[in-house]
């Protein structure tokens, strides 16, 4: 039974996010769906990240084995001839025997993307968080630091896992401009608990608009409590961009 | 009376157009709306350009005069509120008396959007046309700067003016690398006929990947002939991004 990868892009606006769900819109439904009509027969994916509804991804990893094979040239575009206009497949390919998109990642990095201007931008709606008061990078970068490293995340997080621990470990977390009134906040780690990018980002905003005290997070993290933290970021600002495995890395 | 302007945003993809229609979908309705509502009174806006269904905007400019006056200072954020996510006022503003956002402006600049990749993007579709084969972006610039200057545009016409002349001047044609597989084409004049951008883009489209002579364009003029020309490029991909003024220009 051979095992594809895909790296897939979506635009979450009008999706009730990734995991398949009878009845409703979903990134994984679909690309069964697709994978359904090229292979004759029912696929189920597997993905690297479990985005949530309206939540970005520009890296997604899904992969999935199959009775038959597709000739792997024309996966990729036949995969987008029949997906609708907000999923694109950017790469399709035979992978290692029993490759698991989700069990054999080692780095998973998000992208939440803030449009800071006091009036709000009809173009980058779909793709950023509007914040109207102006937001200290600085600071923002300062207090970015204190959620680096191995840490208890309870308090950054919404539905708590159903078993195991909630200690994650972020690896990276960088603020960079982009155009125009745009930053991005990109985060990296090997996984991460539900919303704890989101809420993550919330809090960092509360102390980059002067909300919140800057030393603020240690004091959160040691709490775990989640009403300690801040708000949760809409889903409009978050893109799952990347995802490293041993030897492949699905960035663009 | 005093005159206003405003710098105008929106993601064309779900509207007929600028221009007022009754019973569609158009900006100039839509800010029409949204001004009714603060100034108490019917107010009728000019534009700059009169973009087509699904073309989109990020530094349209309007004007108009009111029999009342509203706080400028409160004005774009008044104006946003009352405004769909997919327009939004980037600057409101006192323009001098009588100033015409028509007929005042000096020089108009339209880029176009090119994704050019064999697989096609979701995140880029609302504001890319994708072309699949690969263009050749110096034989693009070579052929593009066939069309500067002043020409009788009529063989890049759709609908023609009701009165006047067909001549008109392109002052710049440039080609930049964007992010990734994006590349933009930027054209500014003081005006252009009805779908003369996207005409001219299409052509030059087809000589950049191989489906017409690099020499064609001198005779495409000459031939004063619309069905000489190329295809008429996609609205998704063009974006009135900046008008200029005697003293003020809407770029951002």
């Amino acid at each position: 039974m051979p095992t594809y990868r895909l790296v897939v892009e979506y635009d979450g606006t009008d999706f009730a996010g990734l995991q398949f769900q009878p009845g409703e819109r979903t990134i994984a439904g679909e690309v069964e769906r697709a994978l359904g009509n090229l292979f004759v027969e029912p696929i189920h994916v597997t993905s690297a990240g479990r985005t949530d509804a309206g939540v970005h991804a520009s890296g997604q990893v899904l992969s999935f084995r199959a009775e038959r094979s597709f000739p792997t040239e024309r996966l990729g575009i036949s995969l987008n001839a029949n997906l609708p206009p907000d999923i694109s497949v950017r790469h399709a390919e035979l992978a290692p025997e029993r490759f698991s998109a989700r069990f054999d990642a080692l780095r998973r990095t998000y992208e939440y993307r803030v449009f800071n201007r006091p009036l709000r931008s009809a173009r980058d709606a779909r793709f950023a968080h509007h914040v109207y008061k102006p937001v200290d990078r600085a600071l923002l970068a300062d207090a970015a630091r204190d959620l680096l490293g191995q840490h208890d995340f309870v308090s950054f997080c919404g539905v708590l896992p159903d078993r195991g621990t909630t200690v994650r470990t972020i690896h990276a977390i960088d603020v960079r401009e982009s155009e125009g009134a745009t930053f991005v906040i990109a985060i990296s780690g090997l996984g991460f608990l539900h919303r704890m990018v989101r809420i993550g980002v919330g809090t960092l905003l509360e102390i980059a608009t002067g909300r919140r005290a800057p030393g603020d997070i240690p004091a959160i993290l040691a709490a775990r409590d989640r009403k300690r933290a801040g708000y949760t970021a809409p889903a409009c600002g978050l893109t799952l961009t990347r995802v490293d495995y041993d030897g492949f890395s699905s960035a663009s």
